[in-house]
């Protein structure tokens, strides 16, 4: 097979972002663009792959890490020059070598191997990737001889009426041959009103010298979408959004709309979940058939399983078991660990607590830093008071404890299997198992009170 | 008049829904698909409706109730048998035969009363309800003569390039003359790929024989939507839901944002209720003119009165009064009962109560079980203590009482007419008239103590 | 220059509004449509701007104030009639004098003032304005002559089927010569099905007496959408909003979800602040660079500072620092000041309070009337008893002070600087600084006593 390589032009101002993080750093459902494009092309098995990079350099290799190799373009001097920068590496190689910005998120490794393969098949010196816009002003637009490559690549302003009406328009994705690309590079000029040195010449200059240039159509206008500002951004965030979203439903997966739920790139969901609107799934969450997440839920590198309910929640970064009702209205922080036909009520947190099958934390409550057994009741109100102002401590509660209402539980602190704590009570102590704890005061009713509380209001 | 039959086909296999529910139970807006057009189907006063059922035919009859007969389809061997498993019941009838499928959940009981119509006044032998598609690619499409009658239904793959061209589809909905129907179902054959008995076919049949067949084009494609999968689900569900809203805005409710508002199909509004951004209304709820509901509220089978606002909240099965507030970020569970002018603010659930004119639970509190009179202020943090770990007991707060901040209220418990509850207290024993009850520990200071602490913590 | 005027018609009854509120006072991005008009009429400098008011005519003039003189139309006999009631005030002077409804809150200043130039340079006795329709059914279609000016305006129930399909309709915007205009009404009647003066007519009248009817064309369809019903409010709602955020995007602020976000007019947001799904933000509110608003958050006339994030909570009038994070699950009630890096989280209501630097309030919270130092520690549970049923109290929590959890305040009360409260006190009285106060019982445990309760509820 021929050798491949691409060079992923992410050095640009993105001045239009107007944004102190880099274009190419922007995120589109939760990963960097470049990170889109990076990961199509690993996908693909190519000898090299080459990033250029220049604004924000750093922070763009850290981002994209060992999957490429790196070149720096200290000036912004044009795609031409930008390309050129990649020479040292790629020098006089034979091969296919394909150019593509750091801003079209949304391109698919398979598209990517189409123009690759038809570059090849065609023996072209380049192959333009083209699509086929609704509506197509602004762009360049592709000009077809009769054999159907390409006559020339016009820009919109200096299309011909004519011209304007062709919807085959340029996407700036190119693929060259290797050794025809930096011969040509050479001879790239700056002579033009901005002073740079543009890719696109380099197809007039082969052109010129009688070879062959090519045109591949992309099926789907949406993959070749560039980002330059934040309605383009947006507009590839739902581009990607229903494209995963589609991607789930395909898979037996309900989403009741589309339009309004937000998973990640790397959720996975079983058949026959439910996403109700306003569901925000993200990081490595997992979700198992027959539960229901939403509406308004927000869930964070979590496992939710089978026939599981998170309504109106927030969940992050912990481990919920089966049949499991949480909400609405509750907050699983992160590492919790919640056994099958545990309940989470209203107005209740969690944070670091593990919870035997069965337990209940209904309304109104904090459980933090814990260790709650099976069967357990906590009542509404309770509060593990975890933090003495400098240290946390832990609470446990053991096997079908039953824990009274607003009561704290001040750790560290013990209350034993079947033990029961009233309601009220401020327990500092271990509570044996099956023993009654009680830390409250008794009741005094003043009779007539309430008029003399009046009375002296009044006066 | 003619008599008038209808078959729904409910027995498909609907494999691309990649679901344990079978395809035709599946909801739409709240109501499964074959009870969307078995509902429409029985206002139209038909002689019979006969729903052909195969997997899961339990929960199809039990979901479809009396409102159809029923027959079996044992084995899926096309569209043709299933319909052919009708004959012991219409027999040799005269009228005419609607055939529909029942994965058709947007089909108006208006289109179908007019392809019966037309069928009737054209004196066919099967009319085929069409439908014009921007994008027919996939569809079989519609062939007319010059006469504007069917010449033939060709299916895409076997579609010219002209054909290809045309963009009137078949729905596959027809009107059938009974008779004829049931007579050429004997001549199908099932001498094809699948080895299936295609419905389509009859058509061919009685084309054959001269017959004529009519064409009657709906005026709206999207009617005609028949759900293979959850993509097509979603856009059922998406046009269904327009559907409603658009009926509820043309009756005077302001919706902010229709495309993330949902509600339920049996929902009643009245004009001037305005609907935030993200409600959901489903069930029997009914919303009283100048009702403010939302931004992301869920209202499930309650009824809200006049110019009551219920923001960023949970109501369920419960009667919520005029002028009430609620929210953001309230919980109402069922059997609660609100009069007129209440305040359930933030972080309060209530659980089968009611409420009396003017009373209020404005923050953090869970009152369940209780019968609160008018004129009442329940503190911030008061709990309803109606569990004892094995029965629910019930609270009782009279007219004008004043519960402090933080009470347990241990029921079975009253606390009487305009009485105090001091802050802080646990309240075991009923509270007299106008009496202060107070149960809590008087305050210590001991001076210095933090500088202890922090010595001692430090060592 | 040429002098010009404006005549506002709003005097219309809306009937299909369905609705008590006068249709041109329902709002749109949370301002009235008539407001929309006016408010992009007075950035032209207009010589007068009359509005025209019938139907709860104090409350539009209520609305408009100073911007607008107000004329008043007692009976509705249309819209010719309309516009003669500001004959008293334009009388007989020279210049232009646009006409437009008061339902057509897209409007721009930018188009107004074209149409204006446009009517002066082509010195016309009218010139109307229109828009190019995708769908042109239902309007007016303007048939042009040779000279591209007005041929004639025919109603879609009045078009050959070749005018039908004309795409340039009539938005019943114009602007008149002044003289002209009320010269001509004079010659409208009433000789018509309705019974009304239509404007309209005087087209008609000048062209038959050879005046020059020009016609300019809006760059855009959606300004020019007239409001009749709640489906027109909704899309009016949709196109305000869409402009609304691109204006933001382009400026530099991520919005996720454009379709989702929910800005007013008067929002100011910095760049690279990101605006997740179901945010609501209105009033005058500000939103710092970094600042992270959302998912389902509602801001209201607030500032918030730098890197500040506020996720699923509600926020209003209040002033929030840099840094301070908030929720989910807040709610900060007016006259509220975070200074920087405070933590506001689940469950915590905030009202009237200040928080120096770096005070938290992490869960299951009630502030209220409070002056809270800096360095607080404000524990699970607190609440803020701020109210004995008569009036409300100050609370005031000096630096560095640690409140244990689920303790009462009973204002008014300080606690001192670096004080302490253990968990579960309810404090009257002032604590000194550095003190430790507490006010709790004792715990007891009584063994066994578990198995006894359970003995006696079976008994």
């Amino acid at each position: 097979m021929n050798n491949r390589y691409a060079i992923v032009l992410a050095a640009g101002q993105g001045t239009r972002m107007k944004s102190s993080l880099t274009k190419v750093l922007h995120p589109v459902c939760g990963k960097p663009m470049v990170q889109h494009v990076i990961d199509q092309l690993s996908s693909l098995q190519l000898d090299e792959i080459i990033t250029v990079v220049g604004r924000s350099a750093d922070e763009v290799r850290n981002q994209i890490g060992t999957k490429s190799q790196f070149v720096v373009q200290e000036e912004q001097l044009g795609t031409g020059h930008a390309v050129q920068q990649a020479e040292p590496i790629l020098g006089t190689n034979k091969g296919t070598t394909l150019v593509v910005a750091a801003d079209t998120p949304l391109l698919t490794a398979e598209t990517l191997e189409s123009v690759f393969q038809y570059h090849e098949q065609e023996q072209a010196k380049v192959t333009v990737l083209t699509a086929h816009a609704e509506d197509p002003s602004g762009y360049g637009r592709v000009i077809r001889d009769e054999q159907g490559d390409v006559a020339r690549i016009v820009e919109h302003k200096d299309a011909s009426p004519k011209e304007q009406e062709v919807q085959e328009i340029n996407t700036a994705i190119y693929c060259f041959d290797n050794e025809a690309l930096f011969e040509s590079l050479q001879n790239v000029s700056n002579d033009n009103a901005q002073g740079e040195y543009y890719l696109p010449d380099v197809i007039e200059i082969l052109k010129n010298n009688g070879e062959k240039i090519a045109a591949y159509q992309s099926k789907n206008f949406d993959e070749t979408l560039g980002v330059n500002d934040r309605v383009a951004l947006s507009r590839a965030e739902k581009a990607m959004r229903r494209r995963i979203n589609e991607g789930h439903m395909r898979n037996g997966v309900t989403l009741i709309d589309p339009d309004q739920t937000y998973i990640g790139l790397d959720v996975k969901i079983e058949q026959d979940a439910i996403l109700y609107p306003g569901s925000v799934l993200e990081g490595n969450t997992y979700i198992a058939t027959g539960a229901e997440i939403g509406p308004h839920s927000e869930i964070n590198n979590c496992t939710v399983g089978q026939d599981t309910t998170i309504k109106q929640s927030v969940a992050h970064e912990s481990h919920i078991g089966n049949r499991v009702q949480i909400g609405p209205y509750a907050h699983i922080r992160p590492a919790s660990t919640l056994s099958d036909d545990v309940k989470v009520g209203n107005f209740v947190e969690l944070k670091k607590v593990s919870f035997g099958e069965g337990s209940k934390a209904s309304h109104l409550s904090y459980i933090g830093d814990a260790e709650v057994g099976s069967g357990v009741n906590i009542g509404c109100g309770t509060i593990t008071v975890n933090y003495d102002g400098q240290n946390k401590h832990l609470t446990t509660i053991q096997d079908d404890a039953f824990i009274g209402c607003n009561s704290n539980l001040v750790a560290p602190v013990t209350v034993g299997n079947g033990a029961y704590v009233a309601a009220g009570s401020t327990i500092t102590d271990d509570v044996p198992d099956r023993a009654l704890s009680i830390a409250r005061s008794r009741q005094t009713n003043k009779d007539g009170y309430a008029d003399k509380i009046n009375q002296a209001k009044k006066d």
